[in-house]
């Protein structure tokens, strides 16, 4: 594997993204990190190439049974490689890249080209005791990419790149068999041309992959209409060290418990999701997003609420509350923001003309009748146009020394408010506390008929150390999360960063299941270590 | 425990449902007996309190502290409450009951008061051998309640009818957590006194309960609407002999895989569910039901297809095959029909009368373009009458010497009429050769944007020996579903009778997954042993 071959998006690995692209601050968010007390690091971020790496501790003889299983070009040590597939996205992830912290990368990078090829690798790490990171995009926000060296004898990427056909597609049922390392932009280009999308458009659009969305959850922003990936899912070819599960004899089945379920959200432990069967949308023929302003979150929750539970549902839903909507509408450039004090909600609709007509007039008029004022197309059209550069301004932001980091949560309608505070209040006191007073901003990304998910961004100045600065913020929010009886995390997953709380919030006989699950598939326990369950 | 507390559906169990009722065979039917070559069984069924029961293996010991741990008067082995709980509501469940063979009959029956009690009984089990068969509802026709005894000191039937409660109701998340046990018919009533349904109505809805729903992920009759259960269900609690798990802390979740998929479908294998939080819908305004004619079965596919995929879609939608429409119309005073040769679809809607009228309005257009002819309410109507007494019929049937079963599949789109096919060919072949010529009758029971479920209802003269007769007849279809790749199960569940070809289904290490779940909360085995898995 030649370093020309890595894909382009690995090559700046501590920032997000396509590294060709770059967002600049708006004139509004350089004067904020005044006032946040964001002073520019002392240092620029250390080059990929000059970042420190563990010692490999593959051995050569590992080494070559790798090559012989997957072809001597598909397996590298090259100190670009091993970068690129260290860690993810996370803000604490692009930190220690930037620090020239490479700690946690991999001893070599494999790239198998097919199922049995994955199953001869996961073969012969098992042998070997030698941790395997499946890894397709490599967007993980939450330490999903983060192996525990641990007792092992040497880590792994297994980098499913190569692995991104469409095996196969049946119009009638209107599905399609995508292997697990195509990329989310090469899936709709290649569904596109048949006249078809997957409607999945989360926020890692670019660098995603399919088999990455599977075994994490992930939910696009239009989820209201195309559903959750999970949603969308009805087969899934698992490869483990101990043979293949071949699952999804129909949509919908009474067979027993619904084994899909266990893969998706297993995040690399059980498996590694090599195909996957979804459901496929017609391609919308339009597309017309609309913003509206309410007095209130609460005012915009209940409308929110009310679309869901009774229709019609648009096909995107978000409503960014009180200190979102003035930051995101703080650059007076942008004058069709909902006024000070207000919420800005988006509310979006794809389909066929006649049907996107009378479905937006149904659901703006109950918009209008929960307290809505329409703002017309022109916030929508800013949103959609700008929704995939956020992560982008967060590179812009750690340049000048501030901290910006996500999270999200999810909980039932009734428990919605008593969450947003409750989590609010965590994060402002810890942050605080630590001389890092933060703006936190929030806003309801996804809803279901019994509740809603909270997407929070939390922007403040990075202290001496902002890793350990947001591993305690991290702890207290995970806390408050946990307190307040909502989900660890509604889209993003569990990786490293929620573990604990997670095995809090399902229960010490629920892990016991999990690590019994995992036993029975991966017995030496190699697949993606300390990710998910301890 | 009085034989008065028993519920009254229980007092003949040869028979489906409410004993106080009992539908007539058309005319039509009878004239339908003399051509499939019935004839009048030579004796009428055993009697309950005539059937013979095994001897009562478990101990005094063992008897003593289950009545400590639930209330002497919640634990009995009189033989009208053994009978009770023998089995569950097959064709060859009743046959056996008919003959006097009760010989899968429980030692005692206990009825637990709370999750608490259900803990202990688990405990007390666990400790002395004893094997438990979780009972709700009792309807499973696919010998979902028939213990295997083997190696077993005694089988208890572990009935919850006690824990019927509406625990919590959550009018703003539309929530509402049930007891295991509470009744369908309690739910609606109870439900329905706050404005609300469940919107679940399976043909078994006039016995079962909530707790063996979620178990055996059942689907109703209008989940084109209101959804399948599975998909209604937000948390659960089930009582293991290791202790509890509780799930379910938002809607959806990407925290690690849905364990509530992992529970619902295991089928009283893993523990005892004993509540469950289902989401709610508002009770609907009003109903309509339409009858559609088309031309052929694939016609009319295709027309389910496009509402399905395209929207809108009706709150139930079935369609008949041309053997099903003729021998359900075949009585002449029911003049609504779609004439000879064509095949009979329901459209049903239910909601508040503005959204009704415009979704009605447009479906309708949508079955008309796709060549539906429009038969009014008439047919719609009738359908939504009787379509709890279809069971009640068959009891009719055996009494006249005819064997009648169904059985159902669930495919994609594109298998659909291959599946047909092949079920229909294989069931024709088994009973011809065995000299009982079947008609074989199918309808699309429920639809979703990939696939749809069949169901078969199978007509034929009863043999020498109708359980033999039908164990062979189900040994070929089932074969049958696994060739053409379909699901052994839409909704009926897996019971015994699909158990081995579930395996197949699954694949072997699918089952060794679902057996260390089972070995790490039941590590003696006792929960409905022979269920499910082998």
């Amino acid at each position: 594997m030649t370093e020309s071959q890595l894909p382009v998006v690995q090559m700046r690995p501590y920032r997000w993204g396509d590294p060709t692209k770059t967002v600049a601050l708006p004139a509004a968010a350089e004067a904020a990190l005044g006032y946040l007390g964001a002073r520019p690091p002392e240092r620029a971020p250390v080059e990929p190439d000059e970042a420190t790496l563990p010692d490999i501790a593959l051995t050569t003889r590992v080494r070559e049974a790798l090559e012989a299983a997957v072809g001597a070009s598909n397996v590298t040590s090259e100190q670009l490689a091993r970068v690129a597939h260290t860690r993810g996205w996370s803000t604490p992830d692009l930190l220690k890249l930037r620090s020239g912290d490479a700690s946690d990368a991999p001893d070599a990078v494999v790239f198998p080209g097919s199922h049995d090829d994955v199953l001869r690798v996961l073969k012969i790490c098992s042998e070997h005791r030698v941790a395997v990171v499946p890894f397709s995009g490599g967007t993980s926000v939450v330490g999903g990419l983060a192996p525990v060296r641990d007792t092992f004898d040497g880590v792994i990427a297994l980098d499913l790149g190569r692995m991104d056909g469409l095996t196969a597609i049946d119009t009638e049922s209107r599905t399609a068999t995508l292997q697990a390392g195509m990329r989310s932009t090469r899936a709709e280009q290649l569904l596109g041309e048949q006249g078809f999308t997957l409607g999945h458009f989360p926020q890692s659009y670019e660098g995603a992959s399919i088999g990455g969305y599977a075994a994490t959850r992930a939910v696009g922003q239009a989820s209201a209409g195309y559903g959750r990936f999970d949603e969308m899912v009805v087969g899934l070819v698992l490869a483990t060290p101990r043979g293949t599960i071949t699952l999804g004899t129909a949509q919908k089945s009474a067979a027993g418990p619904d084994l899909r379920e266990l893969v998706m959200g297993s995040e690399g432990t059980f498996g590694v999701i090599t195909e996957v069967t979804v459901r496929l949308h017609p391609a919308p023929e339009i597309r017309t997003y609309d913003g509206w302003r309410f007095d209130s979150f609460e005012q915009g929750a209940a409308a929110l609420r009310t679309l869901v539970q009774d229709g019609p549902v648009p096909t995107v839903v978000r409503l960014s509350d009180e200190t979102e909507t003035a930051v995101n509408l703080a650059d007076p450039s942008d004058g069709s923001g909902p006024g000070p004090g207000g919420c800005l909600a988006i509310a979006g609709y794809e389909g066929v003309p006649d049907e996107v007509v009378s479905r937006r007039a149904a659901a703006s008029a109950v918009i209008a009748a929960a307290g809505g004022e329409a703002l017309g197309t022109a916030p929508g059209e800013a949103w959609r146009a700008s929704r995939y550069l956020a992560p982008y301004l967060r590179d812009s932001l750690l340049d000048k020394g501030a901290f910006v980091e996500t999270l999200e949560t999810a909980t039932f309608w009734s428990n919605l408010a008593h969450l947003r505070a409750d989590v609010t209040t965590a994060l402002t006191a810890v942050l605080t506390e630590q001389g890092t007073p933060p703006v936190v901003l929030c806003h309801i990304s996804h809803v279901y008929e019994a509740g809603a998910s909270l997407y929070f961004t939390v922007l403040c100045a990075q202290g001496a150390d902002p890793v350990a600065q947001w591993h305690k913020a991290k702890l207290a929010v995970n806390a408050a999360i946990r307190a307040a009886g909502a989900t660890i995390t509604h889209h993003h997953g569990v990786g490293t960063d929620h573990r604990d709380t997670y095995a809090q919030e399902i229960g010490p006989l629920a892990v016991e299941v999990l690590r019994a699950v995992k036993n029975t598939l991966d017995p030496v326990g190699i697949l993606n270590p300390g990710v998910l369950i301890a």
